[in-house]
């Protein structure tokens, strides 16, 4: 007999298992369906994000950056080393570790939260007395019914039409998390957050990288400004970054991936590689769902066609994160999921997708709130800029990390923020106070007047939000 | 004949230079007196913060904080090195060029808004016509009268009875920011903020430190949970810390320091070191000014009398900083510094002294802002607090330091954020979102509310907040 849930959600990364037990914590029945598996045949629930995505890439950011100190940084803090070696099994091996402890982590807040958890595949298969009918295939197959279900199924990595990953010398973001050795020569199709920042790993580990970029643009989804100084600190660290590229052919041949390539002014080019990052977008994750079975609505590039609140076409189906419209991150997936969860609780969840931040872990990093400049002409909206470099910063000179600033856009009539931009260090740290100021609605003059600790980064928040009004004190 | 200004700055702190600045860009015409001096001779304008405490403490950190890791935590991200060497006049060379950056900066900003400076020490001479006569002693004398006069005059560290600071074995933070070799043994009189920075600074770079304090609890000034926490960890790192102790006597030798000291438990103790810091507090700076020749009214601890707006008991005469009552804190300065230019303009300058964050620099850090606990029970205030533990945070796990936790303190009736206290990572940065938060007089209601990028250390800030509620989704 099948197995009777209020709720049935579908995966279990970051819009699936924050869902399932927010559900949990207001009363409701809950099973989290995830087919995740590590390497050694556990469930490893978490998802793109948790296992080969935001977290095991910072992970290695974080070591790679240690390792980018010790090369290039210790002799001015006058620390003298005899050589740097690198094990780079060990420096995976420490993500691998990472990511299990958040695995694990999931796993035990289910079981915390009276989530079940079931380790397979999750799919419609009819509407039924009570609900949907839904099977798990894995280990051992399930049969449940469930009142709700929320879709929560992901994303996966676009490939290039005609070159399959083969996660050895074509990778997706996950191969490129698990290179056994530094590669000499590495190529990376696609400027993105994930190209960037898997580029600056391996750069930083002493690869040669070269990333080519199709859009005439560098970074076309930042700020100009900030595009424009991360692409001045990526090339002076090294990284060498081609854009308005047209890809011709690649050829994978038995050690070397050869690219042919015209660059924006149309020369053809060739650039051979020992491996290929390709992170040219994601696709949502449909397929094996069961979405015709039941005539579930998707839109033409394959998303699940939801409304503002995650109503799919089907009474009672919801879907949340990448599977959806809107930006492909793990916390708007998450405010997704509470809200889902709140609304079939009949509260009234919120999601404000005007302040959902965006992040790129880079060094210097770059995070963003808002609209930014460009948008703003756009929109033929009146605004004011301001401004404050890191290099006027005492922490940022205690820190030896200089690079970057912040920037303010408020509203010329009323000095309502619409945006902060930010490239420098804990840039990613750094959002969370102007997320917070634009969810109030606050004025660059709010900003302005709050008293920031000194000496922090977050003082060159205050600083920019003084430019708008051109009275900064420290620059 | 005597150069008029309509307001003349005594000190070139953070408050000081912050007011003349402020005051400059209102139109009016300024000078800043300043006396201290650069090893070479030339001014060196910023006060204690910019040449003895903040920013060269904030240097020696991270310069420190490498050393550490590169000696205890590289083996766990697969960096192999051989040998750690310490080249000390580096390091500190390294500190001495920041400071001089940040002298430098001011002495630009102050010819960037036309603020007249001059280097000497500025005193009180007497009421004349059109306002005060002011003194200038230095290289040259100047003679000057101002219609306004901010005191922005500072502190000085407090010796402990008959033992002068010498500076080579008895040291201020002055002499602890340049021992010219690493000491043996080192002794700390005084766990408060600067102890506890110089002594970890010190302990990183291998000195055996010693930490004699004589209130009862650690950390008196914090949330007790954070102090606990903090205690633990600096305890772990090898800080060997005594609280409760009353010292009985120090004597200098050739080449060490003795100190006998009776325990918590009474006892008698004997501590000998090779160098002892003394932070045993500070005293207003007010010798030399000329106070009682203007009758400028002090209270019985040496602090110039002031109001809410920073009014001493002279017309037209303000101070702010460390010379008036306070927390001592280069950003508490800088806000009296703008609200005394503001009001001088006839404006509405504000410092709410309810929301002025405190961090301690010490790794992990620590951070608060608002009331702590044992502060709202004793004004029997009913709260809820929520706690999230860095353990439990992603981006932690991934930088490898899960030290600490964010506590959320909220009204218990109106969920207003009361106070909110950080131990961990980035706690000076991440304060910022707390100290925005309460400005707003926001709930935490609201920053459970708010997207937090993941994966970032703030989510950790959303999760307290969603823990005064019972309902964090990570733990």
């Amino acid at each position: 007999m099948a197995k009777q849930f209020d709720v049935v959600v579908i995966g279990a990364g970051p819009g699936g298992y924050i869902a399932a037990i927010r559900a949990a914590q207001l009363g409701m029945t809950v099973a989290c369906i995830d087919a995740w598996t590590s390497p050694d045949g556990k469930p490893a629930p978490g998802g793109t994000c948790t296992n080969v995505g935001c977290i095991p890439s910072k992970a290695l950011l974080q070591s790679s950056e240690h390792y980018e100190q010790a090369n290039h940084h210790f002799a001015e803090h006058g620390i003298e080393i005899k050589g740097v070696g690198l094990k780079l099994d060990t420096l995976i091996g420490r993500k691998d570790t990472v990511v299990k402890q958040n695995n694990d982590g999931i796993l035990y807040l289910f079981k915390k939260n009276k989530v079940t958890f079931f380790h397979g595949k999750g799919s419609f298969v009819a509407h039924v007395d009570g609900g949907w009918n839904i099977k798990v295939e894995g280990k051992s197959e399930e049969d449940l019914v469930a009142k709700h279900v929320v879709i929560a199924t992901g994303s996966t990595p676009r490939e290039l039409p005609g070159l399959p990953f083969d996660e050895t010398q074509v990778l997706s973001n996950d191969g490129a998390l698990r290179i056994p050795a530094v590669p000499k020569k590495l190529g990376v199709i696609g400027a993105g957050v994930i190209g960037l920042e898997l580029g600056s790993v391996w750069r930083r580990l002493g690869a040669e990288v070269t990333v080519l970029e199709a859009m005439p643009d560098f970074l076309a989804v930042a700020d100009q400004q900030v595009a424009k100084e991360a692409h001045k600190a990526l090339t002076k660290q090294g990284l060498a970054i081609h854009t308005g590229v047209k890809i011709a052919e690649v050829k994978t041949g038995a050690k070397s991936v050869t690219i042919q390539y015209a660059d924006a002014a149309g020369a053809e080019q060739k650039l051979v590689v020992d491996k290929l990052i390709v992170s040219i977008g994601r696709v949502p994750n449909v397929e094996g769902l069961g979405a015709d079975v039941v005539g579930l609505k998707r839109d033409e590039r394959g998303f699940i066609v939801v409304d503002d609140d995650c109503k799919t076409s089907l009474p009672n189906v919801w879907a949340v994160g990448d599977v959806v419209r809107g930006p492909m991150l793990a916390h708007k997936a998450e405010e997704e999921g509470v809200a889902v969860a709140e609304r079939i609780a009949g509260q009234h969840g919120h999601v404000n997708f005007g302040t959902i931040p965006s992040v790129i872990y880079t060094s210097p990093e770059i995070a963003w709130v808002g609209k930014n400049e460009q948008q703003l002409k756009t929109e033929g909206r009146e605004y004011k800029a301001g401004s404050f470099p890191f290099m006027a910063n005492g922490r940022a000179r205690a820190l030896g990390d200089t690079t970057g600033f912040v920037k303010v856009l408020a509203d010329a009539k009323t000095d309502e923020v619409l945006g902060v931009h930010i490239i420098g260090p804990m840039a990613s740290e750094l959002i969370a106070e102007a997320v917070t100021i634009m969810e109030f609605r606050g004025a660059a003059e709010d900003i302005a007047r709050i008293c920031h600790a000194h000496p922090t980064l977050s003082e060159a928040m205050k600083e920019a939000a003084l430019a708008v009004d051109k009275r900064t004190l420290n620059f």
